[in-house]
């Protein structure tokens, strides 16, 4: 409720603002005074900016615990955030009228939910799951078996909801009942599928999910205040409280912060390094030559003027410009999504689970936007060298049981072994 | 249309028929003329079952047609119908009088299939793709370079289209335009993506497509006369034509002729060897296993009474019973879904593209689960012990340069000392 305020304020002001610019002539004097002059003019929205600015500190704090936790803490926190994002989420379109005639429907989002949780993260964590485990023990043949069958076993969890929505259709409520299934099935696949991607960027190493994470808060946050102090210049129809100013200092920002961190993330192993098991042990790897500084030579007359002979950049920071240019161009188009459709649903948030934020879901949809983009970013763009060479190697401890890989390995050292035959 | 009245006939027939058999002692001899009696009374209906068997006749002759010219054509078929049935999807919820204030509207639609259709076909065919071109030439580095990146590719024309969907919101619209997206995604998630997986089946071994379309094709035929002749007992409210004796008769009469087609099918090559490129040229490979016959011998007590000692069964036969067991149990609540949503937006059919049948989609509603289920029965039951490995070692030997296959064997090797190092 509090950032619907704080938005309508700055589109007060910005409309003041062109008014103000329209009658400058008039009185200059009163356009200088713009923004303060609103804030101490209500103590109420001053009040509710400190406790957004209040819930933030918090956030961020325990953000921060929770990273330096590692590995398995993150993705409990992804996981307790995307709990409650599908309940909010599904909460939004339900009716108390219909939903008191249909018991045990409300469960039925949850059934989907959960299989779609077993789904996703059994892919990503499959391997990870193995890793962890000591060979030959009962518990390591049963986890291979169940991971054989991985698909098959959400595949009936799924049918089993798809006929249990079936057989709990009711005359009359037709209509609402295809609705809410299309409705859940949206929720899992843009909220829920969307913010998983995060996990397979945290255990390539917390750097790819920290850094876009990081890009988009900072992005936020700088887009806020420059919007705030210098905005004048509406953006779009849709948010009103979104000015060019605001994109533009926010952009700026975005990439030179992105850029800066990228050089300090690169310093910590505990950042950098894939986690390939499930454990929360400490982290020691030889790091990717991403991480490692580059030299570059400046131009001839640059040393004429300048002390600067070369410059050292790492890799990463080349990569971390990319990522803070989606952070700041496109991932936006993920807040206007979910304000257009708060709009078409007269929502002013999805919930009110932080104070002076309004839902999660709220602080969350240009998230889930950069953790796709980040995925597919480090897996076509950054992962070089032995990308294909990875890829098969993952294929083949994740679809064959440990005697079949025995096997090939096998077969693989024969034809080896015959190709140095025929070569000498 | 026709269709639903066909439906009617039986379901006025069911009703009738329990009419009767509490009036039983009065008239019995009307209960002996019962179906035929109602097909002379209205020669429209008698004549519309003709249409129907009709163009079903052509339909099964254009499909045997296709199977016989082979997997490119097979896959073409596919797509023509993915492409019918988005239309008729698409078009079904879509208001004229809003669409006029939404110039382009349609056409993102379309966008968003062709996104979806080069991302899964992408995956599925890509390395069959390759596998086709002569290696070192232009084309082939192109291609390999453009599958490299086809994740990137369809995420930005994803991202483009999603962008594009926000820039043409328009006030007053917003609650329709969101309807429409969601709406959109549930036809390429249900429809087309479910569909696609018949293409991976195709490429399998045309067996693996052909058996689980002609099962789905004769369970509906075969539950149609025994509902038509024997149904008595109603199965569910949301489908009255559907009768006990239909669903019973039909599931013995798909689970027989399952067991008799994979006799049947399995001595065609054409039929049972897997295509490793795009081309149509004629296939020859050593049958795997599953297609071969295996001994059963009778317990003792069989060949004193019969004269059958033992008796020859081909492992596949035994997977086309699930196959047979799932289109006969679990696949028509593909069709209850279908007639569930049509009732909730009081459709009579989806389009009406094929005479007597309706709209194409009323005719795939059953085959979408089915070509799901095979995929994953087919990769988790079917694929054998070394196939796979067979399979892997191929793609290796074929995709990575001789270093990286050393780089591969090295890591590999690693791998297992790891695992003997954790396991001590």
């Amino acid at each position: 409720m509090q950032r619907d305020n704080a938005g309508s304020t700055i589109a007060t002001s910005t409309g003041r603002l062109r008014q103000r610019r329209r009658s400058n002539e008039v009185s200059p004097e009163v356009s200088n005074a713009n923004g303060t002059h609103l804030l101490v003019d209500d103590r109420n929205k001053y009040q509710s900016m400190l406790v957004r600015a209040y819930s933030s500190v918090w956030m961020i704090g325990g953000f921060a615990f929770v990273i330096y936790m590692g590995h398995l803490y993150i993705w409990a926190m992804v996981v307790i955030i995307q709990i409650f994002m599908a309940k909010e989420l599904f909460n939004l379109l339900r009716k108390a009228h219909e939903d008191r005639h249909l018991p045990g429907f409300r469960l039925l989002n949850w059934h989907f939910f959960f299989t779609a949780m077993l789904f996703v993260y059994g892919r990503i964590l499959s391997q990870h799951l193995v890793n962890t485990m000591t060979v030959d023990k009962f518990f390591y043949k049963l986890t291979s078996r169940l991971i054989k069958y991985q698909m098959v076993i959400c595949y009936f969890l799924y049918i089993a909801g798809f006929i249990w929505f079936i057989l709990t259709l009711k005359k009359k409520m037709y209509k609402y009942q295809f609705g809410q299934f299309a409705w859940t099935h949206m929720i899992l696949i843009i909220a829920f599928t969307q913010s998983s991607f995060t996990v397979a960027n945290i255990f390539e190493g917390i750097f790819w999910f920290l850094l876009p994470a990081s890009v988009i808060v900072i992005n936020d946050i700088a887009a806020y205040f420059f919007g705030f102090f210098f905005g004048r210049t509406p953006l779009i129809k849709l948010s009103p409280k979104k000015t060019w100013e605001g994109v533009i200092g926010g952009s700026v920002t975005t990439i030179i912060s992105a850029f800066v961190l990228a050089e300090c993330f690169s310093h910590f192993e505990w950042l950098t390094c894939p986690r390939k098991d499930l454990s929360t042990s400490w982290l020691y790897c030889e790091p990717s030559s991403v991480y490692k500084p580059e030299n570059y030579t400046f131009p001839g007359w640059v040393p004429q003027w300048f002390p600067w002979k070369e410059v050292s950049v790492r890799p990463v920071q080349w990569h971390s410009l990319c990522i803070a240019l989606f952070a700041s161009c496109i991932a936006p188009f993920g807040g206007l999504f979910a304000s257009g459709f708060k709009r078409a649903f007269k929502i002013k948030d999805f919930g009110d689970s932080i104070p002076g934020h309004g839902g999660i879901t709220d602080r969350m949809d240009c998230q889930m936007l950069m953790a796709v983009f980040a995925y597919i970013y480090y897996h076509s763009f950054v992962v070089l060298e032995n990308y294909s060479v990875d890829i098969l190697l993952d294929q083949i401890l994740r679809n064959l049981s440990v005697d079949e890989q025995k096997t090939l390995l096998d077969k693989f050292n024969q034809t080896f072994l015959d190709r140095q035959l025929r070569g000498s």
